[in-house]
């Protein structure tokens, strides 16, 4: 397995929330990291967001991470940027401390190094003043989280290349993040700009006692922020304004733009009172719930909604659900191939992790998740024996007629889980399956299921015979797996005393 | 099955996209609906909202929902409203015209009936000058689509009641929707005054080609749309501020307030030029998807963002999923109970419809999703018998420890299903049943499960008998299916030539 990236060796100079989120996306993609941060305690800080970062990204892809890369934590710019081909500076947001360290990386760094910065307000021409090689210097504004949410603004200043801007997009894209080029820089970039004045709204209708924290916020998710998870403002008004189109609707609701609620475009001056108020509200509305326990039902919460999107448009996705569908595609192809798996031993063809939407009110993983991760399995068989996707659009598909599901044991929130697939019997229309699930460190049997695949012609609906470009990568696995035991619980109906053999 | 509301009869004034809404919201919770509304294309717009919101919200809601009300068109405000507990009225935005309707409705509706005005922008003070019962009005005001979004920004006038208020709240969370109070009327209420915000700023980073709408929109739901499906602005910002906490966070950023962004608070001159710019670009945007398509692609989005909030937090579901969580535990409870159910056939337990997240990459039905099916259908036994949340609290549960599955049609997106459950055999510790689901108007057979039941202490983690009260419920049940033939395929080991007769 390959890193997935254009790059294999990133740095990152600055290693807090911010900086400590790019650290967690490089490394999971298979990057190395440099880390350079005078901070006495930036180790204990990005080694905090890493292990949210993990357990996070390991419940978002049901694909496995390739091998994290290797984390350093360097004692200079210079030693952390030496032999990178990424640098992503993240520190504090002042002209002249960014200058200064952009100074040293563009010194110390080889000549075609991509050099981003995380700034969310600063000017990309302003940034670039005075470097040796400023056409490789360009803003790339992340969302804390970080590690889950994907967009970054690609900005470029007056001496920045446009082959820069390129390299930098695919870069993102390559290890699964949305680099989203704005076409002219601007304080702010797009994205805060629209927070910005949001926010400055928010802050009067609370200063005003119009409502308090918990009421905006309220109105905030019950309503636009649940559109806003999968189509922005204009799409959103574009439907909005019917089959009359965009144009009618800005002819409709233009002329709101001039009633008299002009007050709220003032500055809010935040004062101490201000401060408190909003400080006070806050905390009532945390309920008692602390940084770390919203920090990760955040987390949950957009694992489940990316995970939702991912499965919309017939599992097509839609949006960043699209954008994550498309990543573990890569993936996928990246895993490797038939030909480096052992077949001599059942197939270790699936690892994920117990997702948080997978808790049943028992507190255990939920029946129908078994099987989820089951047919998971099943799928990578396929894929395995040329059955992909691919093969399906081409009228042929492996459909399951008949499965047997044993609970063995419970498997628990967050629990590494792996699936291995044994070949009972092959015959030219059938393969006939036995999966087993272990999870946790010491690899507890949960569960097993028993799967008759029957190979169809998916435009005629009825089966056929696979074709002999499956059936012979099929058979030297299921030659291998004949000479394996009959696995435990095989061929065994519902209730019945005790086990038989294997049909 | 009774009504889930406070109320039982409504009527809307003006039937358009929002009050269509409406409608359909108070249909689907079992309310009658009256409405008028002069626009002589009223009936084909209302019938169209409705679809759209019967398929949404069927595949929202894993719960039957009660029986639809009844649908009537009037001739006048004063049929519509004569007998109405609620009223709302949704005509279009002009203070003399929702005054002189509000006045129609004022003369004609009972003393104490509740009358909301779906008003973006106008204060409700304004609205109830001149009523005889200005005490009973107040804004509810939702957003787009109604039938999804559960938002409803109550505001109250000068003249309204406290009373009033808090039975409007009561009437709307009763149906699923999230009614929030506003302290202080204003014009635009809150969440138009965000939005009013961001849309300016969002004009002019358009019209000074900053970006185009598409990568606006990018920008919205690939970082902070995702965000505030769940946690709104304040709370997001309060775990940005980490454990220093909220007043920390506002010490860090409130000088970014005062930096020289102000151009953009000026109001945008939305001439022809950026109207035609704003409209060519949203076109492209579409990339010839038509408003239906796009309204169908943000319904199914919608519900399962909904879906995936409702399956956090261990299943007891955050923000709008709590509220979808807790909107089907009160459809279950009102649903009726196992008296109600005959016991001399296969119990019909489960009806739902296949969600757009249910499709795999073959356009069927996800396998695991017809488990899910089963899953629901083994809980809502379990229910009927007693062994629900609230038993499973109390120590004890029924775990499912084996199931034999075979798939023997497809089911498609949209479909209705609907599913049996006959129980093949019981004794202390077990039970052994049989699911059948179908699918369609035709009630195609598309799949079965057969279960193994067993009970358990949860606590000491062991199978343990069930206590009289449960087996008591269960037995006659029992009693009553052991007279029906045993179901074809009961009994079968995966692979096996023929069906055996059941164990």
């Amino acid at each position: 397995m390959t890193s997935l990236a254009p790059i294999s060796r990133a740095a990152c100079i600055g290693g807090g929330v911010i900086g400590g989120g790019w650290v967690a996306r490089f490394l999971l993609a298979g990057i190395d990291v440099k880390v350079f941060d005078p901070h006495p305690e930036a180790e204990r800080i990005v080694a905090e967001v890493l292990a949210n970062a993990e357990r996070a990204y390991g419940l978002l892809t049901s694909v496995p991470l390739p091998p994290r890369g290797r984390l350093t934590f360097c004692a200079s710019v210079g030693e952390a940027v030496a032999d990178a081909e990424w640098i992503q500076e993240s520190v504090p947001e002042r002209l002249d401390l960014k200058r200064r360290v952009l100074a040293e990386i563009d010194a110390a760094a080889p000549a075609d190094a991509l050099i981003g910065s995380s700034t969310s307000g600063l000017l990309p021409s302003d940034l670039q003043e005075g470097l040796g090689h400023p056409e490789r210097l360009f803003v790339a504004h992340p969302y804390n989280p970080v590690y889950l949410l994907p967009l970054a603004e690609i900005v470029g200043g007056k001496a920045t290349s446009a082959a820069t801007i390129a390299r930098a997009k695919d870069a993102l894209d390559a290890i699964g993040m949305k680099g989203v080029v704005i076409a002219r820089e601007i304080e702010a970039f797009v994205g805060d700009r629209l927070l910005e004045a949001l926010w400055r709204e928010a802050l009067w209708l609370i200063k005003d006692d119009i409502c308090d924290v918990e009421t905006l916020d309220d109105v905030i998710r019950y309503s636009f922020g649940l559109r806003w998870a999968q189509m922005g403002l204009f799409q959103t008004y574009r439907i909005a304004g019917g089959e009359a189109g965009m144009r009618h609707f800005l002819a409709q609701f233009g002329p709101c733009l001039q009633w008299p609620w002009t007050k709220l475009t003032d500055v809010v001056d935040l004062d101490e009172a201000l401060v408190e108020k909003i400080g006070a509200q806050s905390d009532a509305q945390a309920k008692g719930l602390s940084i770390r326990q919203l920090e990760r039902i955040r987390d949950e919460n957009l694992v489940g909604i990316l995970q939702a999107l991912k499965a919309g448009q017939g599992g097509e996705g839609w949006g960043a659900g699209k954008l994550l569908a498309e990543f573990e595609q890569r993936l996928r192809e990246s895993a490797g191939h038939a030909d480096a798996v052992d077949i001599h031993a059942p197939l270790p063809l699936v690892e994920t992790r117990v997702s948080p939407a997978w808790i049943d009110y028992n507190g255990h993983m939920t029946e129908h998740r078994y099987l989820q991760v089951f047919g998971d399995t099943t799928d990578a068989l396929l894929r395995l024996i040329g059955a992909d996707l691919a093969y399906v659009e081409g009228g042929h598909s492996y459909y399951t007629v008949e499965t047997h599901l044993r609970h063995l044991d419970e498997a628990h929130l967050g629990e590494a889980l792996r699936a291995t697939c044994q070949i009972l019997s092959v015959d030219e229309k059938r393969i006939h399956i036995f999966h087993r699930l272990f999870a946790g460190a010491g690899n507890r049997e949960v569960a097993t299921a028993e799967q008759m695949l029957l190979h169809v012609d998916t435009r005629a609906g009825r089966a056929t015979p696979a074709p002999e470009i499956i059936l012979a990568r099929l058979r030297p696995i299921a030659t291998a797996h004949a000479q394996l035991d009959a696995p435990e619980g095989a061929g065994r109906a519902v209730g019945q005393k005790r086990s038989m053999a294997a049909v």
